[in-house]
């Protein structure tokens, strides 16, 4: 079963949200990575979001950037929890350091939030997915535990070699 | 015949989005004025857009506050000109000095414009909804020259109110 | 059970606060509110964290300002969804139009997101709480299709209140 | 009969501009395009303007950076759709992202507007400036309608070549 | 003769402005202070340039908020020194804090300058306008010697009187 | 007569600052060019400013970066024009792409003014210096209405090469 | 002996600098409280940072805004620890929501670094001037580990008394 | 003894938070060179912060970028002085030009000061340090004294290579 959707506002968005993907594979959550754009293809966009919760889909995550309105058009149709990715470059044109995009995803109005997480941290998109299906399923809960002590266990280790070093 | 659309995102814009209606009646341009949210009402905004574009309509113009949408979801369906008002209060919330509305109404990615105005600005959308439909309409046209005249003879009555009272 | 921690980085920003819990009583979720700070009670904002994790708390809202670390600490800790509040005003202290407070609490490092929403949103942060819960709460999740429609219908009675004024 | 005007605010900024008069090209409208500074050659920038509408012109569309006075000086002269394209490098000098360009040319007095597009977006100058004709113009109109469809059939080709390959 | 002209862009800003004619009154220096706009009065604009510069006047001094464009248009028709003074809000519309005012004064291409000073403060714009007079006139040099004295002497009072207290 | 002053505040700025110096060669003006920091080494900074003005030198062009407090510690020692040249990188630190600078140069209290330029703009420092000198210099001033002249004839041609072309 | 000298860019600035005072008084820390200015009164600033270093003055807290010069100032002249309070508002004018002050104060040259506090934070000067000092003085150093202890004493009585009245 | 604490919040900032270490070097203070990360490793955080307390640390200097939190979780726990260098890029991801690493560790809490250097600016963290020191240690004053000689026999030296090849 398919509980994660990923939804890239363009082809060349892809790179950066793969790393979503990444995360995903790692934790062995299910999920379908697809390209969609909120202004290009609305009708597609909104079908799709309409799909993925016919099949009982838990989570969205949504890349986009400049006037990032991917997420927000995703979230007036899904009820469930959407995250936004608020990117930096996108489709050749360059915006102002992610700053509209990171505008235009969060300061959603009241009744419709999108889950923002950093600019371009598809990343952090992906954990919180993770997160959110944890909050009923003990075993990614658990491989999130284990998940936080290896991020500590690596900052140590650097720190060891740093003082072994001099 | 209607050839103007504004849509107001929430109630409490309406305040700013009637000085686009005022500009539309001393002009003599026949609008419709409605409510409609991106994110709280999509299908409602979809709908309204598709029956304006089917009786024959000719410009949106559209207000919209925080992450504003509005504009972009009407242009995604709409294939002639959008004009966006980037609002800077937005129902009871405060965003970031109109900066968000600003840049969630104008980054539109390559195919896909909106015409923003000022933030605020609602009377300048009024007045450049008019100046589209003057390219072919003479009578709209000369309306605008005289008030471009208008304009410059106001100034010029400030200044020698002004002289005369130093 | 109480399934969400709602922790409030000062006294004076709990009147912003208090409407993620009108959210959570309107849904019939259970929550704390509390007081804490990451800077003035470190040790207590952790004991806070690790307590609701070992009693089985599921989502944890925090909202704070200025350099507004509150969400952050709370990630480090807990290993489930932590949402942030970006505050605009703070212990009178006056900040940058919550501009600070929104890339404190958003721009987290790989590892540890927080799911941040607009500022001053904490409605928004309530019904996100209620989305993560309602992935594995068909209860919930009903309510929060029910919420949308009523979002749409109160847009369609204010159009039509509008459009029967003229 | 030339429908539309483009004005490039300096020879370093026509290869940003000529992203609006291939647009053009490709949906058959007839244009000019030319050089002229709103601050180096005030004169010929009036000039410009007058005889563009003594012969009939439609849509003048002003490419320019820094303080871009341009479209403003453009629009004062001109009763019919003035249309301004931020950018974001000029003639060697760097400016602020383009942040400096964007609000020059967006923030209008009233009375007076420039229908703004994204920074850099010289293409959707393009094609605003061809919807707006469209609004008189069938086949025009037509063409849009295509053109809609095309960017999202290349989304759907896209997203299938992608879902393919995983 | 008259050596300094003061351009207000409306007669809103007026009270800001008039701070620069206190400055001229209290060194003695004969000016002009008028109303005229960048995009409503284009024509006026000019052709006061061209006037004061006829009657060898030597600065002009303007104030324009918004995207304000005054000081720009000036310098593309005057020679000699422009100081443009940004100002916070004009007109009813509300800016961006005076940024959008700031940058499109202050960021001007090669060649054309404008000598900006802070945000409303129009103060500095008439000191600046006397310290360039003050280049080839003793008595005004003096003047500005003296003023600087007694900014001094202020500021010391002030201490004295503020140590007497504790 | 050496009537300009300019000062760079490090030595890797100098390749800025060299354009206001090219200017005044190209103008005739006789100027001198030296380095000197208002933290590094204020005292030369304050002795350069006195002797400056104790041999009848009239202004003074000052580049500097990041808390670019140069041009206000000069303007406090020195009753005639202070231009400020903000800058956007400074001896290997890197800024807020010279809104820094920006800020830092131009939001001067009343009473002391620094006739501000563009970011990196050293160029428009020495014209505006060239201007403030013509007020009393019939020969310098032709020369600047040849400049301008000359700024109008190069875009004429531009446009003639640039139609001649297609 | 008075280990702290505390420097108000303006009698309007005082009001806010006096926080830094009443940390001092808290903590038994004797002070001097004066104002000076680093353009109006550069010469006197000057005087007093010597002055205050020749009695063997240990910590200088400086309060400026709008082009916030004045700890930069201070730094230039004086070996030991500089604290700068960018403060919001001054003399009546209006700057950036003190933005600008902030860049001014913070980003200074390698080699001359300011304590940059939070906006208008005064009373975070005084406990760092406080903080400086108890590295050598171990009686300051209890009082500190008592305030902080304070400081969680507070948040916790708040949390206790909200839990009690719900 | 070693009395200063210099904490990299990740692996890549190492490269310029040696630029701190390399200033005590030259000032020859004894400092510990670590990683640590408030979010990844908060438990070994504190631990270090407490560590360095009990065995009487003086000063801890804390380099973070992104939403930086370092210095404010160090702060919370430790009583003496807490110096935070706000970093421009971390660990790969980009943030906001710095801008949200200096408002995250500058924009603290009444009660927590965290004395904030400029952007990437950790050769002056290394400075404040040693002033820090030097308020009750002579030797180091000195070394400063002189430092800030040789700061200006620096600038001096330069100026009179410049004018030597002019």
């Amino acid at each position: 079963m398919t509980r994660v959707l990923i939804i890239s506002a363009s082809e060349s968005d892809l790179i950066v949200m793969r790393e979503a993907a990444k995360v995903l594979d790692e934790f062995g959550v299910e999920y379908e990575l697809t390209i969609s754009s909120a202004h290009r293809s609305p009708d597609r966009s909104v079908k799709l979001v309409k799909n993925f919760y016919g099949s009982d889909g838990k989570v969205i995550i949504c890349g986009a950037g400049l006037a990032a309105h991917l997420a927000g058009v995703v979230a007036a149709h899904f009820p469930l929890p959407v995250i936004g990715v608020p990117l930096k470059n996108k489709g050749g044109l360059e915006g102002l350091e992610g700053l509209d995009a990171l505008l235009s995803t969060m300061q959603m109005p009241s009744g419709i939030p999108v889950a923002t997480v950093g600019i371009d941290n598809a990343k952090n998109a992906g954990i919180l997915a993770v997160q959110i299906l944890a909050t009923s399923d003990k075993n990614l809960e658990r491989k999130l535990v284990d998940y936080k002590k290896k991020l500590a266990r690596i900052v140590e280790e650097k720190a060891k070699q740093l003082s072994s070093r001099t």
